[in-house]
């Protein structure tokens, strides 16, 4: 700040809110209140006991005139935040899939934080181009991708925030290359597919972008596949499309789907895709850090003959909140759909298109240095020891696989793949199926509301289930034994 | 992670990566290194030196299979990042618009990291939702927003990443209300407006969301209004829109233009839009923060009237990047728009509408606890002073304005409403107008390749100009006493 005539008691402490020295008495106070959260964590209900506008009741309605003292907020953030959360990051938490974190990924974060780079394009931060360039190279080489998706190849890779964008930026892409063949009226003609598994945010991105919701094609899976997307019937779907005059364009496979951890055959959607010049994209969000492993890589295989690829180290491989990483193989393709090139931005770098502006490779114009953490997550462990982060994980599954399959009350109801059970109580002849599902509903209730453990559910296929995924930075096989023996407390309670 | 046989050899210091006395050693360390950077920030060239391609040829070609240690990683910073380093914290930087920062905002942003919480929905983290609603209210009521924007009245606000994204959604929210009337093939007949002075990201969004690239125009606006777009000749493109059969769908006004924040007159704009039933979008990415100075606060007069509005605290209120604040008045169209509803994020809270989930308010299904850099920072230092330092730096800005005035070879080229100074070495009737756009050129290359300051350029109604943008945190007056000499200096040696 520069001087001002400021009334002193209006301006305690403030002449530099980032002065080095208070920074860092401040910022080691915070360090030592989140080391001790990490200590304490276990001791937390994993789901929160509180109702809807708990917070607002408890906060003044304005923000405060003068400055309040750290210690008031850190009080309020044990007082009020922490009994609000749903604690992502303990070891007894089995939902949805894990958010994952490191040490490692929290120094990066920090440091991303500290440089509070706005990477545009490259003059504006070239270390935090050019790492991530880097970084991206590295993640596609542990996952053995052929270099048309790398920068040393003939592709490139770049950090989004989150699968969504991923989607929506390559659909676009590939929307905007079928207009300028097509012609700008061919947009109500594209067809998009996934299947009754693929995540909602494909559709939610194929609005965005346009697509007419009618052409937004939600291939139907059976248990037969282990719900996975059928190349016969893609092939089927793409054929009426054309038969109809419409124009398929894209199609979203996953490797690892949210419900039940199916994976599609991409090598043989390729076939289909490639008679009829659709865009693959393969959203690998949660099962694609598996593939560092050399006996899960077999997943991936076909990846060398899709367009795109995206891949959250934040799901599993210890990266935090928000990290994925897509790759490309036509890299001008996207940048011909997102750059833009306003005169404020000019240098005479870039107009040489002698370097990566990352800007035109995502939706937004600002970015941070995103690669930080993954470089040091990278470094820091190294490839052997995310392999066995990854074993470990899957290890601790099987062996809750092991308790279900050991109790004739339950069942395996989906094919486990990487560190997701998806299993149920067992229907009874005697009883209806709806009785089966309220049973099975109960007992999630029963479980979740204990504070000791927290998993979620599903329907797939018309059956309702529970999930059950292993993966939280913090768990230890304990912790899945004492979750085990409270999910059969739970069924000795609600079946009774 | 759970027991695994490993090769010992393989598995060093990786039983538990979030391991708490390791965190905190480690994060103590990461503490210092950062505090120790902004001790020296002043020292480090604010424009690097390297050429592209600088880092690839310096770093492995693969990452390590095994663990390295932290301090060979804090060596590789020093000797191979921060060379290669944009410093946008640095003192002397002028150029864009500054992206602030504060101690406050660093310790929200650990916290955030810390919890790891995905709040897609209310009940994947209650304590999160509320506190970004409490937080937007807040901040709503600094700015004197009408109730019609808050929680606590009618509307709502949630935190995007950037501005982009603000645009985007809001866009997206009006074109789909305006389908739903028209019918889906509306969408060619959709006009979108702006003026020449607007954003380019909000040609990219247009275009992202399948607007037509004829139908967004781009208002021309001239020296006499300082660069705002007139209402007059909004009207004039949206009547012949609509006689040539078009829709006026979406207007962005902006307060505080990226080129010379020229403010356009929401007022007297909304006039217009009302009588054509255009949703208006106020793009305040910049101009906004100001707006917490009552003395500031007219720049949004009429914002009562318009749809959205959106506001970057990562550019003026210390909040660290990303960070952009969007209001709407309907948050049920952005809600209509944007909800996805899978079986496997479904809860009986979500089921019956009694809770907010900011999935739907968003493009992505995952979110951080995003709302703690800005509650930290609102309670750290208070709205007093966050006045203050708005106020401090338009002074800094002003001294500059009165050295540019003081040099009768320079001029200031558009009114200066907040922390931008647009200026320019003057024309000479005896020369071309290009030498001058050369001359200029030529100081902004030789001040910028001295490493002591950074500012940047842009072109406005055909002129060439220098933009100087006061307002990096640490920046204090002798730091732009400093850069005036050396722009003097430039010319200096450029007129010689």
């Amino acid at each position: 700040m520069g001087s001002l005539d400021l009334d002193p008691a209006e301006s305690i402490d403030f002449s530099n809110p980032l002065n080095p020295e208070e920074f860092r008495k401040q910022a080691h106070q915070m360090v030592d209140f989140i080391a001790d959260y990490y200590t304490k964590i276990e001791s937390f209900p994993v789901l929160p006991q509180v109702q809807p506008g708990y917070l607002r009741t408890r906060l003044p309605h304005s923000p405060p005139h003068r400055p309040e003292p750290l210690q008031e907020i850190f009080n309020d953030i044990t007082t009020h935040i922490i009994p609000g959360m749903t604690h992502w990051l303990s070891p007894n938490f089995f939902a949805f899939f894990p958010a994952t974190a490191s040490t490692a990924a929290f120094l990066g974060e920090m440091l991303c934080t500290c440089f509070n780079s706005v990477g545009f394009n490259w003059l504006a931060s070239p270390a935090a181009t050019e790492l991530e360039m880097v970084v991206m190279d590295w993640l596609a080489s542990m996952l053995n991708l052929p270099n048309t998706f790398m920068f040393s190849g003939t592709g490139g890779g770049v950090i989004q925030n989150t699968t969504s964008e991923s989607i929506l930026v390559t659909l676009i892409a590939a929307r905007d290359k079928a207009m300028q063949l097509l012609g700008p009226d061919c947009v109500k003609r594209l067809v998009v597919y996934g299947s009754d598994q693929t995540h909602s945010t494909f559709t939610k991105a194929s609005k965005l972008a346009g697509i007419h919701p009618p052409n937004i094609r939600s291939i139907p899976t059976t248990d037969d596949s282990g719900f996975a997307l059928s190349p016969a019937l893609f092939r089927k779907f793409a054929e009426a499309d054309v038969a109809a005059g419409l124009v398929p364009l894209y199609l979203c496979a996953t490797v690892g789907t949210t419900s039940t951890t199916a994976v599609d055959p991409v090598d043989l959607l390729a076939d289909v895709a490639s008679d009829y010049n659709i865009w693959i994209h393969v959203d690998a969000a949660y099962g694609g850090s598996a593939c560092i492993c050399p006996e899960f890589r077999h997943y991936l295989n076909g990846i060398e003959r899709v367009d795109s690829l995206s891949l959250s180290p934040h799901k599993w491989l210890l990266s935090y909140l928000d990290c994925c990483c897509l790759w490309v193989k036509r890299p001008h393709l996207l940048v011909s759909a997102l750059s833009t090139n306003p005169e404020y931005l000019r240098n005479r770098l870039s107009d040489s298109n002698s370097v990566v502006d990352y800007k035109d490779w995502q939706i937004g114009t600002g970015r941070r240095f995103k690669s930080l953490r993954l470089w040091l997550v990278l470094r820091s462990y190294g490839t052997a020891n995310l392999q066995s982060h990854i074993r470990s994980d899957v290890q601790m599954a099987k062996m809750f696989e092991g308790f279900v399959n050991s109790d004739p009350r339950f069942e395996i109801v989906a094919p486990r793949r990487f560190a997701l059970v998806c299993f149920r109580i067992k229907p009874n002849s005697l009883v209806e199926p709806s009785y089966t599902e309220s049973l099975n509903r109960a007992l999630l209730e029963w479980v979740n509301s204990r504070g000791n453990a927290y998993m979620s559910h599903t329907v797939v296929g018309g059956m309702y289930m529970l999930r059950f995924a292993v993966g939280a930075t913090l768990t230890e096989d304990r912790h899945v034994v004492a979750a085990w023996k409270l999910i059969k407390e739970g069924a000795d309670a609600c079946i009774a």
